[in-house]
């Protein structure tokens, strides 16, 4: 593997190769990976500025990865360099993963100025990628300013895409007024941007009147904070350039409010404290003795001699005992 | 607050203001009530058997209160003590509580052999209050032997409530296909027992046609392990007498084919890793010069002068160099 800044180099020269590897490293598990890909990520320097991060949900079916497509696509029009990343849920139940081929944006993924790439959900919580974070940050140095980050599904990570992008655009469908009555309260309220998709050809007065039924009862609840509703078809290109001149108008607004700042500022928090969390825990595993006093521990956790929380207290009080005044030099 | 023992000592005798005191104990958040619950769980020594933990989830309005309420008063005619432990749920964007007062299952509470509790949700991953879990212990080593845990909605606690339970009892309403259809894949998975419930006089009938066609779709998805689809009202008490069996009997097929054991040994497992994962975290946040580090390193990931990744690995190195020989004696 390419040492971190070498690697690091090729990456911000722009080299597409160089961030399939980078992206690689950093969604790997091994030991030795996760060592290079802080080495790495260290040596990027800080974020960029000037690049915007968008998270798209949706219900299956809402039309979202062409709706990116279309979206992607005007943006680089207007000079943007488009990056997309798709996460690929697995339940925790089944395993199983229901993405495959990332096939449907092919048109965004043909084009230089796109990176289309779906990652890997590792079973943690909310369905978002545990690394998807740190993507992101490649994809910034790599160049590309625009960034989508693509849920799979509604009512289950719309909190975790929102502590990674600077903006939600939740996709609906018109005829789908059950289905918004039955969304956890969560979901449209992480919501920045609404759009409804699939107005094609004559559907579009009824997607209009749902969407403007949408409005009504947001601005009942919401009051003055009511989010853009949209009509937009992916298909025939219709409301793509307004969707796209809103969603950059929301990031000039709070650019110059302060918000845009703070936010990203609040989540490179949140990033250091699970990082905190990772590194802590990997310390502990690696004390020497870990495994043994675990295994002790947890048999007898199940023979039932122990609590669990006696048998926790007692392993850690053994491998990591409270620091006295040798530790601190 | 009474020593772990005293107060052990009192609950187990079926002292009722003792169990309160307990529970009050183990949901405390304060270092001192931590240390103090450790010792009273254990003190009560290994779990009791011949209990059986019940989760109700479905969605609000479903009658999930009002169906504990009556199957728990049949179950004290069959002899058990019941215990019922209310997951009062905390939304992270409102922080408001929607459950308030427990008065809904007045009847039930009013039992002698009867014990009813709301529990806080800390805003815990899923909306299981944290100390759920050790809250269960406490009433079964108080002598209830029938455990229910209600979620308040579906959709997001079912995996966690699995994790607490033996059966996952779920609540439905007849004309919710709509919901059903529209409930994520692990709502239903998760349901070990499904009841219809406000089949009330003349709606059994449109209410039964819903259980058979749920039925029906469950042996096409799920093959012969459908669950039992149960039709009920909580209100003329119809159903109730079989529903109580289809559960107890399910305890007694899991407890023969030794599948009973196996689920309450992994989850006392899990139950010893998050208990050492907490263990860790604390122990970590009590090294000297800990809270002076935290800081630093925060501000050096604000500025942007490091990589939150690096930051945290810095922390670690720092707090909990890499142990040597010493540390072992």
């Amino acid at each position: 593997m390419t040492a971190g800044p070498a690697l690091a180099q090729a990456l911000i020269s722009g080299d597409r190769r160089a961030l399939a590897k980078a992206i690689t490293l950093v969604e790997s598990t091994r030991a030795a990976d996760r060592v290079a890909a802080r080495e790495l990520l260290g040596a990027l320097g800080p974020a960029r500025g000037g690049t915007l991060r968008i998270g798209v949900t949706g219900v299956p079916g809402a039309g979202k990865s062409t709706l990116i497509d279309v979206l992607g696509r005007h943006a680089i029009l207007a000079g943007h360099r488009v990056a997309v990343l798709a996460i690929d849920p697995s339940s925790r139940q089944s395993g199983g993963s229901v993405l495959g081929d990332k096939t449907r944006m092919s048109r965004l993924a043909a084009e230089s100025s796109a990176y289309v790439r779906p990652s890997p959900t590792l079973g943690v919580l909310g369905g978002i990628a545990a690394r998807t974070r740190e993507v992101v940050c490649l994809c910034e140095a790599a160049g590309y300013d625009l960034i989508f980050v693509e849920t799979v599904g509604v009512g289950q990570s719309e909190e975790q895409v929102a502590s990674l992008v600077d903006c939600v655009l939740l996709v609906l469908l018109a005829g789908a007024g059950d289905e918004i009555s039955s969304m956890k309260r969560g979901v449209l309220e992480a919501a920045e941007v609404i759009a409804f998709n699939k107005a094609d050809g004559e559907r579009f007065a009824s997607v209009s009147n749902d969407a403007a039924a949408l409005r009504a009862s947001l601005s009942i609840s919401r009051g003055p904070h009511v989010p853009p509703v949209l009509v937009v078809s992916a298909l025939d290109g219709l409301g793509i350039p307004e969707l796209w001149d809103t969603l950059w108008q929301r990031r000039v607004e709070a650019e110059a409010q302060g918000a845009f700042r703070e936010r990203r500022a609040r989540q490179r928090k949140e990033w250091f404290e699970s990082a905190l969390e990772e590194a802590v825990r990997e310390a502990f595993a690696q004390r020497p003795g870990a495994a043994l006093a675990l295994r002790a521990a947890e048999a007898s956790v199940l023979s039932g001699s122990s609590s669990p929380l006696e048998a926790a207290r007692h392993v850690v009080a053994t491998l990591l005992p409270a620091a006295d005044a040798s530790d601190r030099k």
